[in-house]
């Protein structure tokens, strides 16, 4: 008999919750057959994820143990869902409506943090992911990477702009854009390699940073640190929006950039074609807030209905949302940046042109894509296996990453894996087979942390089994649902007196309105006539979305 | 017969509001003789009073004129209502639902700046309020200026941290912030003069600014511009939140400054002897909240009831419109930067320990406040009227301010009053005697203007006659309303999760609560037994709040 996880504790509701929209398929079928059916649910299910929680503003960030001007303001500290484990309450207030238990215990009985390191080493296999290809982590590595970021030099801070605007192609703050931008016609500088379009590079050929770029952060790291020396010399590396070395760090994310950057400068000439009297910042600016409502639109459409387990597909309604009491000004948490953090899901190797590679041999190497083309490279990511998320399952070259995050929880000071259950609305766990089916996993964490409520989150987070049918685990799953939603509805391009034709131009608009998954983007901007398979689904998989 | 106004553009429907708010008095005292009636009235006259324009965020700002990722995302530029004039529609979709008139004539006939100096110039004698005491624009200069902050060096920008957060009292960033605080007990540095408490002195005897203070920045011109010599000689100006020469510019200012940092000190004396493990910060933050929060109380509580002409009285009930759709992120316009220029309140002299002084030396002369004690000089204040609102009634020293805030209109390309009119839900006004009943005005604006649909926001919203028994003109209360509450009920510590006990430690919460008044928060911080007479009424004056 296979090994099976107690769900005694997964609480009514949320197994109720789940049931419906996993199953009850001819039900979802008629929802959909009809538009306003269809937004109504839509509607009802995203207000449902978010508000699980209570809706921002919180009062604690990682400024300090209690509730000053700064950590209600300074939105250079991460935002905290809870107060962190040195806060002392002065009242028998609930907060936020939960019990929060005693800190003590949990803080003194924590592992160490290199103790760890065996709970996500990955086995002898790779265990690969029933149901996503490698395009689905590229694309949250590169996506994610755009709003949660956390400060390199004060794990307390980041340098994030808390909105979804596509930092990563247009930079992280104007100065960086204005080296980017050619200032003519409205496009991003770029260069035309084997007939496709490409950012321009960073280095000289002397090996020197292009003075052009002079505001953009590079870290010098891929020349000074052996194991990280770029594959085909730093010459190949990118100039695009963010640190040199994040951003050309693996080929998923330049992928993602150079698709984007190629779209800018199609949109940038379309405008240019329909309204000649505009100059070039008008057409910059115009082109961008396109391409960051079409890549929303593709995290909607395509990204979020491929995580998701159910038969509903959430569809690009966020007019529905103007009233709601979640439409908060947007703080990136901790937490939120710990449940993003998927290294799991990149396998040990891939497939590169019919052989074998080391994962870690894609990281600097845009000649993957400059050699192939990027309808190519798109296509062969998407027809091979992800990782599965969990743990005993992350490349020993990213074993360092994932202790970082664990170190990280521990820094801020986070409370309890359970302490989250709780805020979270899941019954609060007694013992680790509530989490995992696997037995091995459940005598690991019983030797590292005794006893459940000293559990930390990071780790609680990825030793639950996957939900079936899904892509995550189901802590992870909701805190995406609640941060995600909740902070890209409220991006102000999506905004009742923004999100309307006279903001993009009626062509820009015709382009966005066209557009729903990440393989319209790609068609609109490879070399014309070839059809690529992309998307986030394994080849081998039903594409139903449809639970067993 | 008096001159009368033509009423017939008053709008059916506000002058039905008007009308119940300011009689059916045994229907409001009902209303407000139970709570939970009070606190529904409540919530629904400030609901109306927001909703009367579409909600934030705004699709321009002053950064150009079209919709830009830095026009909805960089606040270092002003917020903007309603498109800039040079602004080209691309459809016909209606701009936020209303009719948008053309600019070019708007534009070619405005009047040259300086040909209105006349307009606005006091006549031999000062108008006088019928309703309010000199505390009354001391509080508004000094409120206003902790979040109306046009950058003095670029009329598009401002220095604003779009919050009520008493930066005038702790500093515009954190750097003064670090600089203001004796970093002993959570308080600010101040000094003891004549047995009362008072900032600081920013220079040495010597005249150079103190090291100490180095973050702070000063302008100087208070030594070099003869006019603007500082009364008592600069050695007496005060070192506060914000620029020096503007932190000391008006004796009322400074009067309100000192307040704050008494209670803040007197607060944070409170919450040490209750809570002796706090360290120096966490008593700071602590007594800085409470602070910022008794001053809003002040700001619904007094002030605005105050400004209302209506029976029912506002109460400071933030929870009530936690769900609101208004209740999005802050941004400062320009449209409230400029009602809220009340030059024309200030008289040409005021008395002074019972002699007649010009209004013009109470500048930078702190020594009435030192020599007099806090309580003496606000006593003084309040029991003298402020002058009237309105055209013909600004003393000659604050002409070019005047004509500052009308060249900013200008200079921003704010659309024309009859364009705002219909924003705020006014029919457009046809003839200058629908704005004033003053024969004289309504001539000279025939002339400089031509026709009203020619007339600029800033002059027109001054043209109209006060409202019955209230403070302001018409439409100066309604933009005030809109953007006043829509922007003082977001503030952090009034939010759901925040704005309680738990944050502000019991002490601090019973200190909050059991304040309501200026008086009340004045009679905290001056020597004991004296009762003082301060409020915002004129003395002749019933302060029923009623309408005649």
């Amino acid at each position: 008999m296979a090994n099976r996880r107690d769900t005694s504790k997964d609480g009514l509701k949320n197994t109720f919750e789940t049931y419906a929209l996993t199953h009850l398929k001819p039900f979802w079928t008629w929802v959909q057959s009809s538009d306003s059916r269809q937004k109504l649910a839509n509607k009802a299910l995203i207000n449902n994820a978010i508000l699980k929680i209570p809706t921002r503003p919180y009062a604690f960030s990682t400024k300090s143990p209690y509730t000053s001007w700064e950590s209600l303001t300074d939105r250079s500290y991460s935002g905290l869902h809870l107060p962190p484990s040195d806060w002392e309450p002065l009242t028998d207030e609930k907060h936020l409506g939960i019990t929060l238990s005693p800190t003590e215990d949990f803080k003194r009985k924590l592992p160490a943090v290199e103790n760890l390191q065996d709970l996500f080493r990955m086995g002898e296999q790779t265990k690969y992911s029933p149901k996503s290809n490698l395009i689905f982590p590229y694309f949250v590595q590169w996506f994610t990477d755009g709003f949660l970021r956390t400060d390199r030099t004060d794990p307390l801070k980041n340098v994030s702009n808390h909105h979804i605007d596509l930092c990563t192609v247009y930079g992280l703050h104007s100065a960086i854009t204005e080296q980017l931008r050619s200032h003519e016609g409205g496009k991003l500088k770029s260069q035309i390699i084997n007939g496709e379009e490409y950012p321009p590079f960073f280095y000289e050929e002397s090996g020197e940073p292009k003075e052009e770029f002079s505001a953009l952060p590079h870290l010098h790291t891929v020349r000074e640190d052996p194991p990280r020396q770029a594959r085909g010399g730093k010459e190949r590396l990118f100039a695009m929006g963010v640190e040199v070395e994040r951003a050309n760090v693996s080929v998923g994310y330049v992928m993602l950039n150079v698709l984007c950057l190629r779209e800018h400068n199609r949109l940038a000439d379309l405008l240019a074609d329909a309204y000649p009297h505009w100059d070039d910042d008008r057409l910059f600016q115009t082109a961008r807030n396109a391409v960051i409502v079409e890549v929303m639109k593709i995290v909607v459409e395509d990204y979020i209905n491929h995580i998701t387990p159910y038969h509903f597909k959430f569809v690009t309604d966020p007019l529905a949302f103007t009233k709601e009491k979640w439409y908060r000004q947007n703080w990136m948490t901790v937490e939120f940046s710990l449940v993003y953090r998927w290294h799991s899901m990149l396998p040990n190797t891939l497939l590169h042109k019919g052989e074998r590679m080391l994962m870690q041999d894609s990281m600097w190497n845009n000649d993957m894509i400059i050699d192939n083309g990027l309808g190519n490279i798109f296509e062969e990511s998407s027809t091979q296996p992800a990782a599965s998320l969990g743990l005993h399952n992350t490349p020993d070259f990213l074993l360092p990453v994932e202790l970082a995050g664990v170190q990280l929880g521990r820094t801020v000071k986070l409370r309890s894996y359970n302490d989250y259950r709780e805020l979270f609305k899941y019954p609060r766990a007694t013992s680790f087979d509530q989490l995992s089916s696997d037995k091995t996993v459940v005598k690991e964490l019983e030797k590292l942390y005794g006893h459940v409520d000293n559990l930390e989150l990071y780790v609680g987070l990825y030793a639950e089994d996957l939900r079936r049918n899904s892509a995550l685990p189901p802590m992870v799953g909701r805190l995406v649902g609640i941060d995600a939603f909740s902070q890209a509805l409220t991006n102000p391009l999506l905004a009742e007196n923004i999100f309307k034709q006279e903001t993009f131009s009626p062509v820009g608009w015709e382009q966005i309105m066209s557009l729903h998954t990440l393989s319209d983007l790609l068609h609109r901007n490879v070399p014309s006539g070839k059809r690529y398979t992309v998307d986030f689904y394994r080849a081998d998989r039903d594409r139903s979305h449809a639970g067993a």
